[in-house]
């Protein structure tokens, strides 16, 4: 498939998040398998692992001389992006999932030689797949097509935040919170992410893997939102990045807070 | 109404709010009046005004000789809990519902001579009314009834908490998160009040006014959950508390980490 029909590539996606949502609802409210990956705050539980195995199954099938770079370890040792790439997480927000059972995301980047194409972020409580990239010109939540946010300043919006960062104060978190409207932390980069996408948020700080922001970057992008490193540059695909997400306008702010503190 | 029919009274302040829920979102796309009260954190606008006129209108029809205490100063000053008093919150997380527009609550909570009787939160946006208490002998989410939440250890358990409160470190917040199974930050009392009725989080801390945790209060102990001062106190229902909700269990744990520093 050296060019494959996006559209209904998209379609087929979705499709394969469907049957994957009934699949984690119907195991989510029998007892969870959970086991700590590297401590006793990152966890892992037999839903992760099935949906990932259940996830790559289906992508191979859509597009059997692709690369698959899994969360969970069930897909290829990727080294490059060359060529087509997809990158999946299977439940993003494991630890919403465990303690919650709600706010969390299965997700879904693909890039064609390192540029994002299309991506899939799937609110799967809510039922809402958030889907969309460069390769279908736009993004829709469900059926509706979304408007790009307000290119609000900082000070003009609330701020979403992974927790550990905000509370070390790691690359000045405190002052960027400081300067916004306030903190907002919801556990979960997918949903996290929607809240940009939908103007709730005017961005978002976390140290990310790969899978936790590659559906993410390619939506963001589309509607216009900035997706770099906290110093401003491209992320790496392939490693983990503290990810800055933010507005135009709240983007430059941030980079000025950076920029202003001879310590970074 | 010396003896009020509560289970009546119940079924009238839930026709209450669902008229203030229409008026409130027909409102709530058109331009708001937004003014900083104690700063440009602390909002209010023209629909919590109009909102607290609406609803305190409607206490005044069903319990013509009760004492009401709203946010907003449209009820009456009350310096005393003897009789009945109503607190109302018209709005609680008006940061959120300027940005969000999304995660706000309108909460009402019914005393009688210092004893909650009934509370209501409504989550406007999912339109479903917590309610419940004593008087009626449970909680209910619209028409399901709520079991206790499971009566969980610290240790194994989200904590809500108010940004300001963990990112300042005041009382032990941050030993109490990294004791946890982590921090959420959604930026309204009434909704991380939901989150605890649901067991979606073991706890919630923060600086309360009576009408922010007022029918949360009532709720709460319906269902099993501790609610009191950080040290571990009954709450003054008529100053700012700083609040500990809590299962059982993680307010023990939380009350030996305060205790166990001499500092405090």
């Amino acid at each position: 498939m050296a060019q494959p029909d996006w559209q209904q590539l998209s379609t087929d996606v979705i499709s394969l998040l469907k049957e994957g949502r009934r699949q984690v609802l119907a195991k989510m409210h029998q007892t969870l398998t959970v086991d700590e990956k590297t401590s006793r705050k990152d966890l892992v539980t037999n839903v992760d692992k099935g949906n990932e195995q259940f996830l790559i199954g289906g992508i191979r099938a859509l597009d059997p001389d692709a690369q698959v770079l899994g969360e969970e370890g069930f897909g290829d040792t990727v080294t490059s992006l060359t060529g087509r790439v997809w990158i999946v997480d299977p439940i993003d927000g494991t630890m919403n999932f465990v303690k919650q059972r709600d706010h969390f995301a299965m997700m879904i980047g693909i890039y064609q030689d390192g540029v994002g194409q299309l991506g899939f972020i799937y609110d799967v409580m809510n039922d809402v797949v958030y889907a969309g990239g460069p390769a279908v010109g736009g993004v829709w939540a469900n059926d509706r097509q979304l408007n790009a946010p307000a290119n609000l300043a900082l000070a003009d919006g609330l701020m979403g935040m992974s927790a550990p960062l905000a509370l070390h104060d790691v690359a000045h978190t405190q002052a960027i919170v400081e300067a916004s409207s306030g903190m907002r932390v919801y556990g979960s980069a997918g949903i996290e992410i929607i809240h940009v996408l939908l103007g709730k948020t005017l961005g978002y700080i976390s140290q990310l893997k790969p899978w936790d922001i590659a559906a993410g970057q390619i939506l963001l992008n589309t509607l216009g939102v900035r997706v770099s490193t906290i110093d401003g540059q491209p992320l790496d695909m392939l490693s983990s990045n503290l990810v800055l997400v933010a507005t135009e306008q709240a983007q430059r702010d941030i980079l000025r807070i950076e920029e202003d503190d001879v310590s970074l």
